[in-house]
């Protein structure tokens, strides 16, 4: 169903500028290239608004934010704005410290994000906005099942609707919502969560699949979803036939992204609207 | 000889606090994972304090340091101290630089560390002391042999005395030591010396070993010791089944580790009390 | 044709000290112990004059540069000088920021670098100068073609001749040229563009053998493009037997130049004097 979201990304190679942590950065770039997207990684506030200006995309993930990079984040967003590029947002560990639950709420006060990606506890922390008003509210639990799956919806539509992001929370299922819109996503595989990095190369993949896709952001990142789970799924097949371990997946997962395309993409997707 | 240790681990996933060098961070960060642990890398001074707080464990890695992230490791360093939590320093370079040799000697006088990793040249480094102060007496050699192996024995026991942490000395053959007892082990391969961060690694299993075992700290640092020399053994075994070369036998290593149990480390263990 | 310069990396294990970007630290560290070298990562303007006066060679490269790293290239770059060590430039991205562009002129302004590598782009933007001064005239074209080839060798010479380093234009096809001699080689697979890092590492790998051959920087550099080329090619065979993707072709990228000899390098190299 997502024929035209990775033919753009095939035609157009779109150059993403990730302002990103050094934990899993080398991952982030060689999965952009992977997935026919194109990294750029610079942090320097002196820089930032000259790269993300010739980029068609930014990534700003906070995972080892500081001082000195969330300036650059704040200058990079607000100039991709100016050009009305799509800015993806990782909040990753939004809620762990004051700092990160700051810096992603100051962040989304002068930054429009086309795009929120995170675990439902990032997301709650993003949703929960600055100082005492609580904003939407989220839903207690911290995992999406089958049993909430509607409120975590809801509250994804609500969030969207108030951020003007598509919200994509992801975790054993994955939702990715606009305010009218819902997509449930049901692929992956649990040892994504045995390698580092598997939500911020998805982020990653996101501002790649955005670039190409500036018109059609739920379906871009729906598209970026399916496509990263399913490369889970791939990895995790062909593990099996080896004797690997969780490095080995690490490679067969980025391998897999390496190879997707229309086809394959079709013949795994699980995917439904809400 | 380590089931309770590795129990502890699997039954806790303990999280391990890293504040390290950016060179081999996505491998301790997966390492990590690999042992049943969880890694959070966090180096702002405005969040240390509070990530170190919701971890097991702090593992404080000098490889890559600077001013910024110096003050970082020693606010982390006193919470993690207040708080009880194992804290684990690798003090990778300490001798090669001024900065290096002094950051190390400053972490000393103001953290109490459970556990000091490094190879006998590092380790020596740390032994002196800041200023005129000689401190415990090194060993001249800079390699662990069977020749000098009862008077490295006894430097690590004497090094302990005088700082209360666990020492592990490692290279051709790794001593790990408190005061009174001392391990010597002769796992591993060469060929580890030929990838980057098997030390940076072996120090994040230690810091979640040690996370899990808080109250058996020279047991808990042995059996890591232990496991990550078996592995490289391991890895070592599939390399030669394959024509593999040094990146493949990386995977293998991290591999090894995601598979390692009690069974494994029991059947290949190489290790006596000194 | 290269026998001596393979011999004296393998000989003199040089240490290389690199002040690099965050993205491929990682791959480049492994690739210097792959090819025989040793790596030291330190960036702190503190350290960096000690660290660059142990080591045999320096590599500046300014992928994620910032205002406290060019500082510490400044630094390091003028004390490899003053011992007469290569000194590698690397120019990542010279040409998409005003930072980089005057970063690299910089640099080149109060360092004499041995060898100067990048990608036809950005070595001309090295050669246009500071300021208003066109300096050596760069030719039009963005890629090296059998048809711009001569025009390429000129003007490789010339900036050769201007700043007095060994001028590596790589791509396509790769140039290596001193004022008075060119290479024309023909080594690589179009795959290795698929994959983050290969050119920061071929840097790394061309400081190694610089390091090891201080006295024949034109044939190291020539030999260090050669074998990374190589390495591209011999990866891609091994690739195409297996179902890999782009992740397992790094592995195999630097696990190839973890075997590359004097017999692998002449048997496949594809070298013409211009």
């Amino acid at each position: 169903m997502f024929e035209k979201i990775l033919e753009n990304v095939a035609a157009k190679t779109p150059l993403v500028h990730c302002i990103t942590n050094y934990v899993t950065v080398n991952d982030c770039a060689n999965i952009l290239l992977a997935c026919g997207a194109s990294p750029i990684m610079a942090d320097d506030s002196g820089e930032v608004v000259e790269m993300t200006s010739i980029c068609s995309a930014l990534d700003i993930n906070i995972g080892t934010l500081n001082q000195r990079t969330i300036e650059s984040m704040h200058l990079a967003g607000q100039k991709a704005n100016q050009l009305s590029h799509p800015v993806v947002l990782d909040p990753v560990g939004a809620g762990a410290s004051s700092l990160r639950t700051n810096a992603a709420h100051g962040l989304l006060e002068t930054i429009h994000f086309s795009v929120i990606r995170g675990n439902i506890s990032e997301i709650k922390t993003v949703a929960q906005g600055n100082g005492t008003t609580k904003g939407v509210d989220a839903d207690g639990n911290d995992a999406v099942t089958e049993d909430n799956l509607e409120k975590v919806v809801a509250f994804a539509k609500g969030l969207s609707e108030k951020t003007g992001a598509v919200i994509a929370i992801t975790g054993a299922i994955d939702i990715v919502a606009d305010a009218e819109h819902a997509y449930a996503i049901r692929n992956g595989n649990a040892l994504m969560s045995k390698i580092t990095g598997t939500g911020c190369m998805l982020t990653a993949v996101i501002a790649g699949y955005c670039g190409a896709n500036p018109d059609n952001l739920l379906d871009a990142t729906a598209a970026a979803v399916c496509a990263m789970g399913l490369c889970g799924e791939l990895a995790f097949d062909k593990l099996q036939k080896t004797d690997g371990g969780t490095s080995t997946y690490r490679t067969y997962l980025i391998d897999a992204m390496s190879k997707m395309n229309t086809e394959l993409l079709n013949g795994g997707i699980k995917i439904e609207n809400r």
